[in-house]
Order: C-alpha cells, then structure tokens, then sequence
C-alpha cells in the first residue's frame, strides 16, 4: 500500500526529506564530522514544532487532570535497573560477519534470509510477488541478487512457520536456525557468527572511582516509580492520581536507519496513572470520553493473520472486554483527542492491541496508537496496563512503602485460630531450640489448630512436629501455652500497591508523523508561473495553527524605509496577543516569500503595502487556500486571535471580511 | 557575612532545605536505593517553577530578539570534543588516599591544609581568626583538629604565595608541593597518591561495536557552532544573529556536595551570538539598555586582592572600557532584566569578571553575574566573549565553511605583482621536479618580485632558490614565462569568521538561588495560634506571580457537596483566564491550607464561603501581606489577571476592592 499525501497525491519520500533538511526542521548531528547514526539535530522551525507539541501535551494531560510532573534524571545507577529488569531484559540478538564485521540483528537477519528464499521461489513458481510494507521496526537491506530456486513444499511451509514465530525464538535458537539452514550474509558469503545478546542501554560510569556503574535511562518511567512514596505524600495520600515526565531517553539501537523513527536519544512524554487494582479500575471521567469513536485493531483479529480493523465507540469497547478496564479505555479516547488537537490525519490512526507474547508478562493489556507514513504503521504512543510490577520489584528490593494505605470506612473482623505461647517459661524450656520450635508452632495451618486446641485441653499437652530437633516430634506441655483459641481481629486499614496504566509518547516519531501527514504540494495556479520558470509544483505544510511553529508572516512589500513603521508596529501588536511571527523582508517577490512560508507551515501572512501606508489596512493570507481578505489593523488583529486560537476557521473570516485578490502574482519586490 | 531571608532575618539552611524536600521542590535522584552524589528530582512545584523559568527565558531571549532555537542530541563523538578541546582539557586533578580510598581534588587538598596551617600559625599567635565566606567551588571539609603551630615568617609567606597562585599548578606541581610540604591527609594521617588528571566529562561510546567513542556534552555549545552554516543561511545570509539551546548537560563532578550548586546533570540554556569582530563590535540596540545600572566586581579589584563593588551603567562601562564591547555589554544588560523579572533580589547581583588566568586562552572578555546564596557567591550565569575560536578549530578539523562570505558594497582593488608561469612549456620542462619548482616561484614574496622582473627583463632568464632540485639554485629562461609585472586584482567579496558572545545559563543555580532569596518566615499575628499550640513562625517562598507554580489556591470552606459547583466555575474561569489553579478542599483550617500554600509559593488565594453561594462573592488572599479584598466573579478575574501578569500590584486591588478581615482566623474547617 502506498502512501499519500495530506490531498491524496502519491507521497514521494526523497522530496520531503530534502525540503526538512533545507529548511531546517531537522538534520543528522554532527552532519560535518560525517554524521553519527540515530542522532538527528532540531533546527528552528522543528524546535519550534516539538516545543508546541510538548506546550499542548502538557497542557492536554498534565494541566487537565492535575498530574504532578516530575523532571528525574536521565544517569540511573545500574541496580534500579538491574531491579526493573532492564539490565537483563533490555537487549537484543545481534550477530557479527566474520568477513567484513558487518553487525546485524540476528532476528532481523533470518527473516531477511528467508523471506529472500521464498520469494525466489515464488519468482521460480512464476507467481507474481507483491512488496509487503515496509517495516521500519525491521530495519532489512534489500538482499542482493535473489536467484529463483524452487524449494520444496515442505521447506516453503517449515520456512513460514520459522517467520510466524520469529519474536518467539532466543540467541541460541536464532543461531541453531543460522547453522541449519546455512544462512550466509549475501554481502560477504559466509554464516555469521553466533548471536550474542547486545543490552540497549547505553552504559555511563557515575563519579570519578568506578564502583558506581550506571546507564542511561531508556525510559522515564522508573524515576517516577522511585519517587511514588512522595508523590502520594504529596497528593495527600489520595487515589487515584498520575505523574507524568516529559525529557530524553537513550537506547542504543544496533543499527538505526528510517530517520526521526528510530534514534538513540529521544523526547518522551510519560504518564505513571495510579489505580487501585480493586473495583475494575473504573475512571471518574470515563462517561466523558465513552462516545468517542477508536479506530482498532484487536489482539484476536492479529492472531487470525489479518489486519481489519474497527471503529468502536470507547464505552463499547470497555462493555465488551476488547479494552481491558475504564482506565485505560480513558486514555485511548483522550490520546485519540491529542493527536486530532495537534493536527494528525484522523483517516492514519489505529489503535492495535498487544498480543500475548509480544507483551511483558506482568502487562494486562496494552495498546499502541499507530500512525500512518511512508515507513508503514508506526507505534507513536503505547498505552499499556504494567499492572502493580515496578512499584512491587522496587518495594521488594529497597523496603520501601510504595503502597496506599487506607483507612476502611467500614473495619473488616477476621475470625481465626491462635496459639499464644508463655514467654517467659517457653524459651527456657527448649533453650537454643526455642526459635525453631516457636517458628514451627506458628506455621501450624489455621484450620488444624482447632483440632490441636482439644488435643491441648484433653491430654494437658500437644505434640508438634518440628524438623531437626530430636527425633522431628516435639511434646509442649500445657504450662508452656497460654491459649489456643478463636479470636477476632479487626482491620482498619487497608494495604495495596497500585496498578499502573502508562500512556508513553515517543514526540519525534509524532512530531515526524506530522510532518508526513500534513504535507502537500500545490500546482500553481499563476499562469504566468510557468513562464516565468518559477517552480510549478509548491510545497505546503498544513499545519493547525496551534502546533505551526510560526503563526504569521509579515511581509513588506519591500525593504524600503517607509514600510519599517508599519513592521515593528504590527509585529509588537502580535507579541502583545502572544501570536509569535516572523517578518521576511528579503528581495524576493512576495508570492516566492509567500511559498517559502508554506514550506515552514506557517498559517497566516499579512502584506503591507502602499495602501497600508495611507489607510492602514492591510491583506490577510490563508496558507492552505491561498485567499486573502483585506481590512485594519484591529479586524485583521481580531481575525488572527480568533483562527490561532481555533475559535474561527478561515471560511468564517472570508464572510466577515471583504476578499482581496491578485497580491500574490502582481506585487513582485521593488527595490 | 551571614546570609539574610528576603525580610532580612538570619538564614537557616536546614530549615528551608528540609521544607524544600517535604514540599517536594526538589529531593535527591534514587533516594529509596539511598541516593546518588550530584543527582536530583525536581518534585511538580520544582517541576512547574523550572518550567515557567525556562519559559520566560524563551520569551525574554528568543522570542524577544528572533533567536535561531536549536535542540542539538547529548551524545557526542568524541572527535567533536577532541577537536574543541575538552577531551584534553575539561579535567580537575584528583588524588587517592591509599589508605581509605578516598579521592580528592588536588588542588583542594592543597588548599585545605596550607589553609589549617595558616590557621594554626595564628592560633598560636594570638590573632582572632575570621571566618573566610564559604565557597562551595572548593567543596571543602573541615579539617579535623588543626593544632595552633606557630610558623616560620618565611614559611608563612611561601604559603601565602602558593595559596596566591593556587589556581596555575598543573598536577606534578602540586604532587611536588604535597610531597615537598608533607602534606597529610587528616582523615588517615597519610600522604595521598600523586595526583591524576580526571576528566569530567562521562563517557558513552555509541553503537554495538566500540568503534565510536563518545561522550555527554558537557556544554550545548558546540553543538550550536556545528551547525553554524545552516544557521546562517537559514537566517539568509544576514549577519549579526544568535543561535539558542535549551537542554541538559553532564558533569562527572569528583565528589559534589552543595546540593543543585554542584550536580552532574543540569539544565543549561545558552546563546550563542555570531557578531562581525571588525567594528568594535557594535549592537543595534545597545542604545535602549545603555542606562541600565549593574553592579560590577572588575580584574583590576580583584587583583588588588578586593571584592569592592561599583554600580555603573552599562553605557559607562563600555565607554570607559570596563566592559570589552557594546554586544558583551547589551547581553550583560539583558541578564541583569531577566534576573530581575524572574526575582533575583536586586541587592544580592553581581557581575565579576573573570582574570586573565582563569578565562580560557582565546576568551577576550568574561563576565558571571554571581547570585548571592548561603554557599557565598554562586556563578549562575557566565558571558564570555568566546572570540572565534570554536568556529575556527571545527572548520580546521572539517573543512566546513564555517564563516561568513559577505558582498563588499564598494569593491576593495589590490595592486600587486604577480608571476605567470607557462603552463604549457613550464610542467615538461622540469618534469619530476615540475611542482616543487612552480612551488619555489609561487613562495617568492611580492616585494622581491619587482627586482626578478627587472632581472628578467635585462638577462632573459631568472635564478631562483629551490631546495632540494639540482644544487638549489634553478634557472627558468624567459620563454618559460608568460609575465611578471604589476596587476590589479579586484575583490567582490570578504570572508570572515564570526566572533561568539555566549550567555550561559545555569538554571538550576538560578532556581536554587530564587529559592533562598525568596524565602523568609513570617510570625503568625494570630493571638490564638500560640493559646492552640499552631506554627508560630511559618514559611514563605514570595515568588513574583510569573514564575510561582501555581498562581491561585482555591479553597472552599470545607469538602461539602454545596461547595462543588462554585468551585468547578471558578477553575474553570482561571483556566480560559490561562492560570494555573489548585483546589485544597482538604478538612484542614483555612489558615493551615493557606500557609501550606505559602510555602509553595501560590501568590493568590479564593475562599469560597457560605456568602459566596449566596451572592457569588469571594475573598480573594495575597501571599506576602496576607491582605483579603471581597468581591463577584468578575472583579476578583479581573484582579487576578491583572496581578499574574505583573500589571497591577496588589496595593492596588486594595484601593480598588473592598477589604475583607478576620477569615483565616475564624474560618476553621466544618466537618
């Protein structure tokens, strides 16, 4: 499937790079030291972009619901990721060529090897192959000459089979595949040598002697985990609440390719929300978001080898059990609303759930928001239920409370079985064996004192069995016990540690999502464009004027002194409204000005002219359709609020204000 | 010098250290895993504060001057670092005590004990000792039980001259002094290891294989500078511009105390400013700051060994030469506004240059503005003019044009000779030797040129001095020559490579300084405080309203069902306003929830009362006087927004509203 444009045009890949770097919306770092792989640089307008983007994420969740933010740091000593399970988990199998040094993912390489092996049995069949999608998360080199050798049915079937379970199989497995199969690098000809486990954390030792060994953080989660004791303090103890944390991460990625989509060092946008794993973790606001209509992709359809999807209303999903709980269909829905704000194309979303063994085995549910481009579906934001794990491995190790506890409204009385030792004569009477004897007493199942109860009070004794002293069985006398006996206890307090639902943003793959997806070009419709040779085929962002790194242009009609009163007064009146612009005063003809601002996507453009000069009135530029309207300072001022802060759209401005035409083609720069 | 509260009460660190942790400003990173040395969290009021810091600085730096905004990765090859230096010299000098193993910083070490001795020298003397201002640069310990020896005159005085200079040992010169001078460490009573040179910046080689070193920046700069060519001409070619970053970078500190003045990961913003070096240097808008007074510590007194201080105006300083040039002098202008417009107490500002020995070789001038702190003056801005060095050193290295090509409005002609070789006849005649003799030829100085014209023009031949081709001396006849005589060459265009004056924010520093100096502790006027046992002294962060993290606390007078709606309208009113609100409805009195409150800083507060759901009035609470003004939605929005956005002071809102008395103290929650 190919991808296309904002307007449907067939998107070429290769134009849109070119034009973001020229324009500096990003680049590769140290591009003159020759570049380093995965590290990209923000220039202004994409810095400009991701900040807008980070203003209203923030804006949308954290200011919205309350969340407490934290800013944690990126260096992590190695034993709060030792505990997480990142130091043994986070890696993956990575196989070195002997010949060249080449070093591959080994997953990624028998796949490459195999799929290259039945499509040239297929080319030997004669069957017509069609390209699959591309996949950035596999990031494959075209195999070198595929020859067209037929294979045996069987081979073709053990082969597809290989495929289906290729994220089920380990290092050991992966290389047993290599050897059986003789799986050579089609680059050098020869069988790679055995996959080893690369960890994908990058590795930083903390402080000047090397006994504190660390890493950088491949996520921000885990410093909001550490920082839950507090932050319930904080919150005044009460439930539910959510932190959130917007800052780097790192990951070391063997071998990046595919741009802003794969890198090694990152903006993300986390949120840790705290429920009680009680009740079916209903959300207070869940009745808010339950008509809003998901585009989905269950974990059911996947395991059926099919892609389908559905739209479902949220509340309908939680009804049926597609989406696990309340919670987590909550922040679906509002993601879902974040990416419409922000100016995602509604018609390349999906939601597509985890399936079973793709997820971490403590997850509960787990979906992703995929977005659409030319790098196929991409996993832009997951939102997984991580159930009570971090808080409970982290617990576990540091004794630390990461847990609620809460007052019952209502105390619980338990009713149980209990055998009260005398201290005083008990120790004594069984001297160094005292502890394991008392140990062994307490360990005796409630539902069997009873029986050792009427034991007690018709013998005068009871007779324990207790490992290791004497000969196993151990007679306690009457003097030595003050009761055994039913009594009620009564709880106050109840003790849980929270479950976690996790909304996780990775902001450059949306922030290039974007960039894709509200891409353009427009064929001028200046007949004189084409003899003029300017360029014909203009290249537009559309971006929502909330995210436009840019909001309006200003543009002199030249740079001639008497237009610079005009400039500065225009341009203090937008700062004033907190509209950022930017005033191009180049030679450069006003309708080539006016291109060069689409390209950086900003919305709006006011000329001023000599008309300005004696009436104060000046024309007012639509990006995406090229109009313009003409009126003073205060319309224009006024209609610029209204269409940044999304109150009107440009439609309504074109009824209020009278339409000017011809500014574009005719005002070429006198200078 | 002691330290004051803004109120001008003596400073009690721990005090306000332990408020900062329970209110959860900031607390050290991994506190459960029992913390890292140089790491911290910033908690959601630290979080919120740091934010609209970095905000205001966008607005005041960027926004303000068009700034060119760049987001450059952390990961650095370590060719880039290399290159610009800091691989050789980003490094302190650190020695070992073989006996516990502590490491120390060299100079420090040195420091410390000649300083004990001196101590003790006069101890025994007699003479009052004064406590010298700690300075948290030199993490010192106490020295343990200085015993009062008197000394030598003439040992006291190599002390005092090696203490003088201590800043220009390198490591060997100050092993030789710790061996010459028996040097102890008073810890273990042995003398430490020789000392080691340690650099600071962490290691993270990028990639599977080890075949790219790298490191975390330690500075944003240079990856600022890297992009220099795309910034010009993203900015078209137009000179002077500034490029800006906002981002964290890493220090390995050898052993950092001292809280967010010392940490290994930190928040930097830093400008860099391209400026033309011919032309002194000039700014366009000096003109509007030259009137601003700044509070100046020179060389000159410092060499003199003082720390007397001078307000000027920056105009003054320029003209006189205090300050190297207008843009150094508009920048430090600029900061002292942004300080001040954040909180900075004016009275505890200064700027102090740097001397000769401590900038950096090629730094042509170097100011810090210092904040005034319990840790002595803390360096939270520097401003140096860092020349063209780093521009220089990476295109040197690249080969990148990073510089400046600029047309000459009036065409620049130079006379000189020149000598125009045969290129036909020239090659074969010397054949191998061809090159090094057209070499020789080209290598003649202009002046001696005339003469070989002349020698030419009368003999037909030429002898000239090439080293290594026959006996040294080469003779080219006439006809290998096509000319040597005087031409005019003229040139269209200059090259150059611009200067940098870079402002270096340590926002950190500049948080925890905002902190100390807004802080102060007010005695509760409330008779019944003392009779019901409350706080008598409460804590109050005086945040000026742009920066606080919150701007108003909504209280209602209990968590009654009645109060909810009022409360809904009212936080939703601040938010269409864009302030930032949050509701205690906590069964806390109102008193404590407002002096809760004031130790967040949260300039505002809204009581709702039983009056309020009768006739939509509220009271509305100042921060700093404790002051309550009465009256409807509007007029209290209207005030609100008026006093967030600094233009109007409460004074005023006092004359304007009516005065309301007595809530805090007889509103006691009803539950």
């Amino acid at each position: 499937m190919s991808t296309t444009t904002l307007k449907g045009q067939p998107f070429d890949r290769p134009v849109l790079d070119s034009m973001l770097r020229r324009r500096m919306f990003y680049s590769p770092s140290f591009e003159i030291y020759g570049g380093v792989a995965g590290l990209y640089d923000y220039g202004p307008p994409g810095c400009a972009l991701l900040n807008n983007i980070v203003n209203l994420w923030r804006k949308h969740f954290i200011l919205e619901e309350d969340m407490l933010e934290v800013d944690c740091t990126a260096l992590t000593p190695a034993e709060v990721l030792k505990t997480s399970g990142h130091v043994d988990k986070f890696a993956d199998w990575m196989c070195k060529d002997p010949k060249n040094g080449d070093i591959m993912r080994a997953d990624h390489f028998v796949e490459q090897i195999l799929e290259a092996r039945l499509k040239g049995d297929k080319d030997a069949r004669g069957v017509k192959v069609e390209e699959k999608e591309a996949d950035p998360k596999k990031k494959k080199k075209k195999v070198k000459g595929i020859e067209a050798v037929k294979l045996d049915d069987s081979v073709v079937q053990e082969y597809e089979e290989i495929l289906a379970r290729i994220d089920n199989y380990n290092g050991e497995e992966l290389g047993d595949l290599i050897t059986k199969y003789v799986m050579k690098n089609p680059e050098t000809g020869v069988i790679p040598e055995k996959p080893v486990e690369f960890n994908l954390m990058f590795q930083a030792s903390i402080g000047p002697s090397s006994n504190m060994p660390g890493y950088l953080r491949p996520e921000t989660a885990q410093g909001q985990f550490l920082n839950f004791a507090k932050l319930l303090e904080f919150n005044n103890q009460q439930m539910p609440f959510a932190s959130a944390s917007i800052g780097k991460s790192f990951r070391n990625e063997i071998s990046p390719r595919a741009g802003l989509i794969r890198v090694r060092e990152f903006l993300m946008a986390e949120i840790e929300h705290y429920v009680d794993p009680e009740g079916g973790k209903k959300h207070e606001r869940f009745e808010e978001v339950k008509d809003i209509e998901l585009v989905l992709l269950n974990r059911h359809t996947q395991l059926a080898g099919k892609t389908d999807v559905k739209k479902v209303a949220i509340g309908q999903a939680v009804a049926d059990g597609t989406v696990d709980n309340e919670t987590l269909g909550y922040f679906l829905a509002r993601i879902q609303l974040f990416l419409a704000k922000i100016g995602v194309d509604q018609s390349k979303v999906r939601f597509r759930q985890h399936m079973a063994n793709e997820m971490a085995h403590y997850a509960a549910d787990c979906w992703d928001a995929e977005l659409q481009t030319s790098y196929g579906w991409i996993e832009c934001v997951g939102c997984a239920d991580r159930s009570a794990y971090d808080l409970t491995v982290h617990a576990n190790k540091t004794g630390a409370p990461l847990m609620v506890r809460e007052r019952l409204d209502i105390p619980i009385s338990h009713e149980e079985w209990i055998i009260e030792l005398n201290k005083k004569t008990f120790g004594p009477a069984f001297k160094k064996d005292g502890k394991t004897v008392e140990a062994a007493v307490q360990a005796i199942p409630k539902e069997k004192r009873e029986v050792l109860a009427q034991e007690l009070a018709s013998n005068g004794t009871i007779v324990v069995e207790v490992e290791g002293v004497g000969n196993g069985k151990v007679e306690i006398k009457k003097d030595l016990i003050v009761a055994i006996e039913k009594r009620t206890r009564v709880q106050n307090t109840r003790e849980y540690t929270p479950n976690v639902i996790e909304p996780s943003f990775g902001l450059g793959r949306i922030l290039y999502a974007l960039l894709e997806q509200n891409y353009w070009t427009r064929t001028s419709d200046d007949p004189a464009a084409e003899t003029r040779g300017t360029a014909y085929c203009k290249k537009v962002l559309s971006f929502p004027p909330i995210v436009a790194p840019t909001k309006v242009l200003l543009v002199p009609l030249s740079n001639h002194e008497s237009f610079k009163p005009l400039l500065k007064k225009m341009s203090h009146k937008l700062r004033v409204l907190g509209v950022s612009s930017k005033i191009d005063d180049s030679g450069a003809s006003i309708g080539k000005r006016y291109s060069r601002n689409d390209e950086l996507g900003t919305p709006l453009g006011i000329t001023i002219d000599f008309q300005s000069l004696s009436d104060d009135t000046f024309t007012l530029r639509d990006r995406d359709s090229t109009k313009q309207v003409r009126a003073d300072t205060d319309k224009i001022m006024a209609a610029i609020k209204s269409l940044v802060d999304g109150s009107k759209a440009w439609a309504e401005i074109e009824k209020e204000l009278p339409v000017f035409e011809g500014q574009e083609v005719e005002a070429v720069a006198i200078r």
